[in-house]
């Protein structure tokens, strides 16, 4: 991957010099696999294990991020304002200091060339918007920092390679760093005090298992979480059980999951994935006060497919279907191969049957990448044959009878690293600000 | 403690011989604040960890059993029927195996001295109930399992010392090896291949800590549970987390705990009880396929007690005025300090405005041991005082408005170990049989 050139450099209309230097792009959401959960540095965002990820197509869930640098402005050097969905937000120290070792390259690279343009001081316009609402229970951080570092680079005209763009996100939000690269990703804890040896990295790209996809379950929470920042800390303080997760269990898991995606041993995969989802929330568990992500809604999500897994097993052979995993929150993320969609979704939204909206008899009130054709099983055949499925399930695990379960269901698959956006070129302009400097 | 002698002995009507060899018995409930949770060998039940609990007033809770030698009935040798709160049940194989136990020691009794009577191979009737109902949830095992080696022992005329019944209730359910005393018990898990070390032995008596005390929060379960052999089996097989927490964090909690009881330390005491039951619930999670215990209710008293220890420890000066502790459901156990007890449950009360008895108003509608005037606060100062409690309390953790959250809450005190209990000395038989042998 090389760095796309700067989006669009428009000329002053009275000097013919540059005047805006700007870049817009957008940047994918990633769900791990094997979890990141405490920093062994917080001053340097290093974890204190090594974690792995499937990045999702950011046709469906996508950050987008444009960055400006003006240069002819009345601004105070180093400034720097931030739109996030439209409302202007204050800067957090992380992103602050995300900026400040961007512009720190781009001064050293203006002192070795005289004849580049002076940007490093200049005030910064940055403007990100997610297309997917925070009601989707999904975070933004990864994506947005991802986004945010990516932009800069190229506003910046930095050129970096993208495994230093990945350490310079991972600066922003740690998990961040994984969202700068498609397909698999693998984010090496490193060992170097510096931390320069704690990136992303590309475990195979987003072809290599092109039936992998994802169904996210977005449940409805009653309850507010504990912010994950607060909460991995808190786990690296008081969780005995912790430190021997990250040195006894996390090494062999990595080389089992790389090694289970290369062979595409989605039976090897699954329970990898799920086995670490459960211990990361056991080690939330053992946090002390204890942590809890999982509501009962969740616990209803894993007895499901653990059950239908079983059943399923019979008929297909594969010990597993589906794989759950759950990030810091109540919503599941189901991995699984396309040809399975279709049945695994009609047997959820039989599982949970009262939505939000109830008068649509069903669950799945909204979709992303989801046809409600998904939801009829297309053949008397595949109908008899699911509803013997469902029976046979139904011995193990109850319908979910209480309203307001799911609330919302997304349908992805995995897809590439972040895009500079081509404006102009499609005749469109993606800039997130207007000529002026205000945010669109 | 010497094992009291046999309960009563008829005399038959036509030969003058002792007629009916019998022993009625009472045994108590235990808690554990260190959680036994897996064995190390099924056939001998001997477990993966020591473990330690209270042993609660059996005036409140209680398992009786009375079991009856019947020396000149018709029925095959060796052979037992049992009935459990009424109904005729079969003999579980743990039960078995624990009768041929003692039978066995029975036999060389007799083999020693031809004097006495030969009772060892004579069929057995035994009657168990328990004063508190299933819907308690609380585990029946325990105290029903020592109560029966208790009764056997007098039966029998066993004469065995309280380590021996110990090691011989161990055989029908783990943690009653530990009802066979009062007070603080620990379960020391042994070295020993044959077992004969994994005995229960007091730490300190029920007198010890007079102030120490209970209250078990009945939590409204919606989902039936694992049964706890099944899983904790699981849970050895498939936790990598579980060999890390029998190998090196419950040695040191047994000590600090026993250290923090001798001291009459209940921070200490508090902090170690709460931090091992989230311990034991999150190996539950490591297990595959995950194991939940706690539900929402479980985890609404956690955030509860957790904001009240705080809030409170502004004006008591103490880290912690309750600790939580949950067994393989999801009732709540509470221990706490006895001055404490009527704040807490007002506290309680006023969390779950919406118990099972809703007319009422109250979540407290049925009581074992407390009285309706607890929930009274007694005068102006204190009511007060609570209300700004609460206040404080309620910006960390919101009201559980849902209906249903604790059906129950049942108040009781640190108690004695098993008695036999004094038939005919009070002018009142408590033989669970009639003459006939017809359970009562």
């Amino acid at each position: 991957m090389t760095v796309p050139p700067l989006k669009k450099q428009r000329t002053h209309p009275e000097t013919g010099n540059a005047r805006i230097y700007e870049a817009t792009a957008s940047a994918p959401v990633n769900i791990a696999v094997i979890k990141y959960w405490g920093k062994r540095s917080e001053a340097l965002m290093l974890p204190t294990n090594s974690s792995l990820s499937l990045t999702l197509d950011q046709d469906q869930l996508q950050s987008k991020t444009t960055v400006r640098v003006v240069v002819d402005a009345d601004g105070k050097e180093n400034d720097a304002a931030l739109w996030l969905n439209g409302n202007r937000e204050k800067l957090s120290g992380r992103v602050t200091a995300l900026l400040a070792r961007m512009r720190a390259l781009r001064v050293a690279k203006e002192a070795k060339d005289a004849s580049i343009p002076h940007l490093a001081s200049k005030p910064l316009l940055i403007a990100s918007v997610n297309n997917f609402p925070t009601a989707a229970g999904l975070a933004s951080s990864a994506s947005g920092l991802a986004c945010l570092a990516f932009a800069v680079n190229a506003a910046l005209q930095l050129e970096l390679p993208p495994a230093d763009i990945s350490a310079l996100a991972r600066l922003g939000s740690g998990s961040a760093c994984r969202s700068l690269f498609g397909g698999f990703v693998a984010w090496d804890m490193g060992s170097k005090p510096d931390g320069s040896d704690s990136v992303a990295r590309q475990v195979a790209s987003e072809t290599h298992w092109p039936n992998m996809c994802a169904l996210i379950l977005v449940a409805s929470a009653t309850q507010k979480e504990m912010p994950s920042t607060a909460g991995m800390q808190t786990t690296v303080e008081t969780s005995p059980l912790l430190q021997h997760r990250i040195q006894a269990v996390v090494p062999d898991r990595m080389v089992a999951i790389e090694k289970a995606i290369a062979a595409r041993d989605f039976d090897s995969f699954a329970e990898i994935t799920m086995r670490d989802s459960n211990q990361f929330h056991a080690v939330c568990l053992d946090t002390f006060p204890p942590i809890f992500y999982l509501n009962h809604v969740s616990h209803r999500v894993i007895s499901l497919i653990t059950m239908y897994n079983q059943v399923k097993s019979k008929s297909n052979g594969r010990k597993y279907t589906v794989a759950y995993t759950f990030d810091a929150g109540p919503n599941a993320v189901l991995y699984l191969l396309k040809e399975d969609v279709a049945e695994v979704l009609r047997l959820v939204n039989s599982y949970f049957p009262n939505g939000v909206d109830a008068a649509s008899g069903s669950a799945v009130d909204e979709y992303y990448g989801l046809s409600k054709q998904f939801l009829k099983a297309g053949s008397k055949t595949v109908e008899e044959s699911e509803k013997a499925l469902e029976a046979e399930v139904s011995k193990g695990v109850k319908k979910f009878e209480e309203s307001g379960g799911l609330k919302r269901i997304i349908y992805t698959t995995i897809g590439d690293g972040p895009r500079i956006l081509g404006a102009g070129e499609a005749g469109e302009d993606v800039s997130l600000f207007t000529d002026a400097g205000v945010p669109k």
